[in-house]
């Protein structure tokens, strides 16, 4: 097994764990996160990818979205990655909060220096994935993908990149276009260049006009007194896609709630429901 | 009012508060947290106080144990208190995780320079009591208290002592003789000083038999592969206790978890449910 065991944690009749490995894609040890409901001593069991949002690590959803609840009860693994490569100490990879380290913003990097270790799209798609569904018991043709924030527009770039190995996608407080908001602009910029030619591939609302979405319903949800929901997260955009391209969104906006874990950990069983639902 | 919020979010539907006031107790500023259930729009509502563990600040519980769900469920309050004064810099307070910042042991110090702040025994079951139970929508008249660890070591000799205040008691992984292990008598030896006629106040296996209990079973969750199980906690001098006294004590052994919050997280609903079936 090409993975180290950093922790285990009985949690909910499973085992929450966090693995170390070092990774091909991003050329530096990588951790993450799996919890194993108990229904995977029995055998393989679907399994959800979750992406973190800007500064987290693999940690924040484990510790706070109160996710293993429902995962147990439903029989699902959640697989959560760090948001970026780290340790390596690139020129100013740790000078901001939404660029370098913790912000790797799930794109394969094609400027100096990111190009050889910002690789957070082949990463998961690709390396992580497979180590995964290889090593631990998870069924790989039952997987899904959620996430928040920049994890938020991850998992809906990804998914909708990837319905052969994604069948569900749901997001909380997402930027839904990556290529019209500041942090998208600024993380584009610095990874692909000034060519916005070169963005499209990774700002969903132009991935849901090109390819569509035959799956179940996109579920995202978006609290109303979210501090970056006018300036970055601009679900109506998203609307304006799905409405035009035929795919069916379910954005339900919830008052009163902000950006934060409390407002993931009050709606995380519907997402898991809806996710468990078709997988 | 007294407090000065730090922050507030939406959570199930009530609110996840953090509070900061001047506590003459401890002559420092100190903060807690308040969760309140969407019950609480409509009047006064029970009170749970939740008594962390070494190293604890009021936050570890509000993010990582899922009580909200639960407290919002069931129409009931938690309170969250620091575990220790903090930023009075007195000479060693930070030197060890296990006496002095975040290591309180809800005492009142009698030993010098502890004597005047290391006051977290008065300061949660006078001040904070009266204070939150003042100024928010809570009925003093139907509070509980529980905690882990050194909390749980809190939570029973204070509810104990105290059974006017508080009606339930329950625990994870309690510190329950203080007197007979490494951990308490540590902290008894700083705060009380050597002589250790003066500890019985702080061991809970004493004041079980000093003064009974009368009200509804203490509830107990204990992990089996706890690594302090036998060398710091040691339930079974409670168990003993409790069967001399005829006190009525519910001891649930969990096999396979250990010390940590995934374990509190696994077993706050049984406790939460434990103490709004009797407030």
């Amino acid at each position: 097994m090409s993975l180290t065991t950093i922790s285990r944690n009985k949690c909910f009749g499973g085992i929450q764990s966090v693995y170390r490995h070092d990774s091909t894609e991003t050329g530096c040890p990588m951790r993450f996160g799996v919890y194993l409901p108990p229904a995977a001593e029995q055998g393989p069991v679907p399994v959800l990818f979750w992406l973190s949002g800007l500064t987290c690590t693999e940690e924040n959803f484990i510790v706070k979205a109160g996710a293993q609840r429902i995962a147990a009860e439903l029989g699902v693994a959640i697989v959560t990655p760090d948001t970026s490569p780290r340790g390596l100490n690139l020129p100013g990879d740790a000078d901001s909060y939404d660029f370098g380290v913790g912000a790797g913003f799930y794109v394969d990097a094609t400027e100096v220096p990111w190009s050889t270790s910002y690789r957070m799209y082949a990463y998961l798609v690709q390396e992580l994935f497979q180590i995964v569904t290889t090593e631990l018991p998870l069924d790989a043709a039952r997987a899904g993908i959620f996430g928040h924030s920049m994890g938020g527009h991850g998992a809906l770039t990804i998914g909708l990149k990837h319905p052969d190995k994604f069948r569900t996608i749901s997001a909380f407080a997402p930027i839904v276009s990556s290529t019209r908001c500041p942090w998208g602009e600024k993380a584009l910029t610095g990874y692909l260049g000034a060519d916005r030619s070169t963005w499209a591939d990774y700002d969903a609302t132009l991935l849901v006009a090109k390819l569509g979405w035959k799956g179940p319903s996109i579920l995202i949800d978006q609290g109303g007194d979210d501090t970056f929901l006018a300036s970055q997260l601009r679900p109506e955009l998203l609307v304006a896609a799905c409405a035009e391209a035929g795919v069916a969104l379910n954005l339900r906006m919830q008052p009163g709630y902000d950006h934060s874990y409390f407002f993931i950990a009050t709606f995380i069983e519907a997402h898991l429901r809806h996710h468990a639902a078709h997988l």
